[in-house]
């Protein structure tokens, strides 16, 4: 039923760290429409927009990511203070894109399919705009599992609803199945860097990536559910046993498709509750405002370090 | 493996017409947090926003279910020309939602964890607020196979990448398979809408729903495809001849949820392009956005008609 690609999870030429795309159709092509960013290889000069891009920073919502690239240009003393950032994107609403120097900001919306469409047209546009040595990071929300609220997970490796490091899809009507691992390197730096900041609680761990937030992640307060808090505590307390200490919707195809392309990645998510203790997210806003923001520092902070050691 | 779960294809109290969650621990929640639609049961009076909604469509792009509701509004002779229909979701950007009269209009983003994430919120709702003799229809753009671009279609059911009339989920690690048929009765009433307009071509017919835009529909211009044009055509036709007259992202987890809810159900989607000659959408911005219009045009008539008859 499940075939593994293992000839995906070992990109060739990895390393000239160019952008490979594992699809030989798209070089016949005269033109390529990114139809999601409403962009185009005939319409737009790609390298000259975004041949220096050299962080890709990935998270859910359009406002977060416009935050992130403000708060990131400040920081790396790019630009005017207050400067706008325009979305790259404009005329759909389908996701948004933001640029300051190197660092680019893209949102990717809910769930697997939704940051897929990105990312296909994200791989695309860095391939076409012959960008080098990317490195991909995504920021988010997430569950936690046993960790105080506001805790920060870097994801060693995403893992689906039954706990494998796998990410299955259907191609064709065929059951393909890509690896999820990360990059164990990139982790620890970013490790590194919330050490460096010593403000928030950072724990390397699995995460579980579903494909739905309400019976999908074991949630008693959906509009269908047929289990109990029981059933609810032993998936929850399984899930952690087999190394699981958060839980999100986008990783585990963040992972496969970054590393089918050579782009060395991580994922970096808040908790905003503990799952052990409750489904609904009812911290005051300020609060979630607050958590919502670590993941940007950490980030912001590893950018920076990056750039001075560069 | 998978087993069907037949009790929730066969809500109780069907003739009440009451929104019937499948769920019976919300009854026993002091409050509701809708978190991605920044709404709760105690900050606001939801029967006094919502009890008198009789029609609910939903669709991708937050822009055009704004535009959708500055339609109707403007069609049924709701409020004043030119008036504003501010977002109800004011304080977060997940979802928007708009209301004019019996009429609610939401967003739900691309694929369907994103769609699902917004469904047992807006289920929870149109619960809470007590409404009664809820239609639901979602209005959105598809690839079509073997359809002139243009031409809308009107879902006799929803299929999965096999082409079986199922939506599988994962629930606590096991998998759950639901039943994706829609109304039969409200999919006739629609296309009787289309044939009093006679101004495009309406089809009934199944609708594959998949969780990828380029692999998982056989499109050859994504970041990574491991296939040929003859393979994505063998398939495409197998599909074809399977009764899909369309693909998209959404429509097996809402006709799913629909269904165990005791919501008639439908889906009404402009085909932007025929997928059997090719996989990018090229068309003119300008006809894309009038076969955009044409589901907004079709379901508004639709209320318009039912309105008119009560």
């Amino acid at each position: 039923m499940a075939s593994a690609e293992t000839a995906e999870t070992e990109p060739e030429n990895h390393s000239a760290c160019l952008v490979q795309l594992r699809n030989p159709h798209v070089a016949r092509m005269k033109e390529d429409i990114l139809y999601h960013f409403n962009l185009s290889t005939s319409t737009h000069d790609l390298p000259a927009m975004f041949g220096d891009v050299k962080f890709v920073c990935v998270g859910g919502s359009p406002s977060r990511m416009q935050a992130f690239i403000k708060y990131v240009s400040s920081e790396l003393g790019l630009g005017l203070p207050g400067e706008d950032h325009p979305n790259i994107c404009v005329g759909t609403d389908r996701y948004a894109m933001f640029k300051a120097g190197p660092v680019l900001s893209v949102s990717h919306g809910m769930g697997i399919p939704s940051i897929a469409i990105m990312l296909h047209e994200l791989l695309k546009l860095l391939h076409h705009a012959r960008c080098s040595g990317v490195t991909a990071i995504r920021i988010g929300t997430s569950g936690g599992i046993g960790l105080e609220p506001g805790s920060v997970v870097i994801t060693r490796q995403a893992v689906d609803a039954c706990f494998r490091p796998e990410f299955e899809q259907v191609v064709l009507g065929r059951r393909v199945v890509r690896g999820t691992q990360l990059d164990a390197q990139l982790a620890h730096e970013l490790l590194q860097c919330s050490a460096d900041l010593s403000d928030f609680r950072t724990v390397l761990g699995d995460t579980m990536c579903t494909s739905d937030f309400y019976e999908g992640q074991g949630r008693l307060d959906g509009a269908l559910c047929s289990y109990t808090e029981a059933d609810k505590q032993e998936y929850l307390r399984a899930a952690r046993a087999a190394g699981v200490r958060n839980i999100e919707m986008e990783s585990s195809v963040f992972a496969a498709m970054c590393r089918a392309c050579g782009l060395p990645a991580a994922v970096v998510c808040v908790t905003v509750l503990d799952r052990l203790e409750g489904d609904q997210v009812s911290s005051p806003h300020e609060v979630l405002a607050e958590f919502q923001q670590r993941p940007q520092r950490l980030v912001g902070h590893f950018i920076k370090k990056r750039l001075a050691a560069a």
